[in-house]
């Protein structure tokens, strides 16, 4: 590249477009799978039922402990997938950049999306280029489209939910939220707190080998909290999680410092699924068995006709976790 | 809607952004075909090649004459399939939206969006929304990607052109990219410049009954100048435009006026085809049995190795066509 920031001219259909695309994205992604002269590109999709989801990624800063943009937008997206039953074969990718971004920081982000995808096991096969008027993006914003197959026999579905069904979580919650919070604001907190963000498929394909799994959902925005209540929605039963919802020490100590709920924050590298209660010890047991998946357990279940999203606290009493309303943690994903 | 404004809670996860969805979006593009629960969503393809694309919006101002971001965002992405060779048949969609956007305008433009959308015969099957910082975003940004089956037997490609094809466009050129300028800026002048926005399949399923069909692309970023540099890059072959390049006299006036080159505009409903050229008499009357296709005609052919790109003009003289560097235009799609 002959310039160290991207300028409007990056975007306007010429020499300068074809040089970013070709010099960033084309090298990173692949110039094999990423046809960079195609309108549109054929994938191959060998039986089953094809299955397809689609995020915007706005995170600020564009890099975190523990990952930045490029990467969430390939896990935010085939996470997506992975808890609806499916293998992720394929993404597309926009990218809206603001004027001024630096280029070094570009190809450090579209180098770790590609890295991403690649453990992920998804080819990124299409993509667009905007760019935006200094003062009109937030330095970048990315928009990813996936699409898999949808394993055979795997229907995971807010209806299949029963009272009394087991609530299980693949691992630590508010992560994730509270990594990027810290790094985003000028705390002096350092350390220990790294986001989860990172690709489920292994745990939901653990998952999938139960009959008695109901629904798997990753909790992102809103959190736990969240997913509580659009079981709610979608059943008329209630939640009650127990005390035994895992948040790490450095996590819980933030959220009381800038009085936040982890359970409302997101993550990006966890399942919560619903199982029926006697396969939950066993599905608990597999997840386990992936270093990903070592702190999973039952956190809770699912109650009756008319109860509320309760929250268990360890000293015995409980309290009710409400629908989110008006605490916004912009570009946290 | 209890607000008039999008506001940060909008994004949240919440129940105002649950609220903005249903009211909004699931309300345009129909309950059915948009899971607003799912995290994916199947799609039913019945044999055939499936094609991907995806393109990425962010047109200032939101609406122009002849259309708006959201029915844009159809027509750019679902031509890209078009041109492909394919049928489009499903969309998802991805909304950056600025806070401060007003709901009203919001409700229009997705309801823009739904119409374009079953007009073109695609369902909008997936969906995100992000909500962006007053003055992170230009009010709304969006990125659609396209599913669709490609026609059987049809592999148009840029590896497929041959020394003497014939070149044929299915209508005017430069009146989007003035449409769109002249409702931005406020030059006082009005009235005759409508965007010539539009779906495409119709013309590329006429051209498709072609077996001398070589190659068609949308002249959208960059226009039919752009690609031509395509093509010669491709094939090592230069190009030739003849002096009938259709241009209606309000969009050259303005081009006059301001100094721009109608061949570099974008236009977003038309189709740029290379046919050979004993093919070529009755791909332009193929095309003329549209509505959309009344002014196509021939407009140059395919000229030898190392020839350059060049515009006839005239009184019979010739000039070159550069590759677009430096003039940009941002926000024409």
């Amino acid at each position: 590249m002959e310039d160290d920031h991207v300028s409007l001219a990056h975007g306007n259909g010429g020499r300068f477009m074809r040089e970013l695309i070709e010099e960033i994205f084309a090298r990173h992604l692949g110039a094999d799978e990423l046809d960079v002269e195609a309108d549109a590109v054929p994938i191959a999709l060998n039986g089953g039922e094809v299955m397809i989801t689609t995020d915007g990624f706005t995170v600020q800063p564009l890099e975190f402990p523990g990952g930045d943009i490029g990467s969430l937008s390939v896990h935010g997206t085939t996470n997506d997938l992975a808890v609806a039953g499916a293998r992720p074969l394929y993404l597309t990718l926009n990218a809206f950049i603001e004027e001024g971004l630096e280029i070094a920081q570009l190809d450090r982000l579209v180098a770790s999306l590609a890295k991403a995808a690649r453990e992920s096991g998804v080819r990124v096969t299409a993509g667009d280029t905007k760019v935006l008027r200094r003062g009109e993006g937030g330095g970048l914003y990315l928009a990813t489209t996936g699409v898999g197959v949808r394993m055979p026999g795997v229907r995971p579905s807010l209806k299949r939910i029963e009272a009394g069904d087991a609530i299980i979580i693949s691992g630590s919650v508010g992560d994730h939220g509270t990594a990027v919070m810290l790094a985003r604001e000028d705390f002096g907190l350092t350390g220990d707190l790294v986001s989860d963000a990172g690709p489920v498929f292994a745990l939901t394909e653990r998952l999938m080998a139960f009959d008695g799994l109901r629904f798997m959902r990753d909790p992102t925005r809103g959190g736990i909290a969240s997913i509580a209540h659009e079981i709610k929605r979608a059943t008329g039963l209630g939640v009650r999680f127990g005390a035994n919802v895992p948040v790490r020490d450095p996590v819980q100590s933030v959220c009381d410092m800038l009085g936040y709920d982890p359970y409302y924050l997101a993550c990006e590298g966890r399942v919560l699924a619903v199982v029926a209660p006697d396969q939950a010890d066993a599905a608990v047991a597999a997840l386990r068995e992936l270093p990903e998946g070592r702190d999973a357990q039952v956190i809770g279940q699912v109650g009756e006709s008319g109860d509320r999203v309760i929250l268990e606290t360890p000293l015995g009493g409980q309290r009710f976790l409400e629908e989110l309303e008006d605490d916004p943690l912009p570009r946290i994903c």
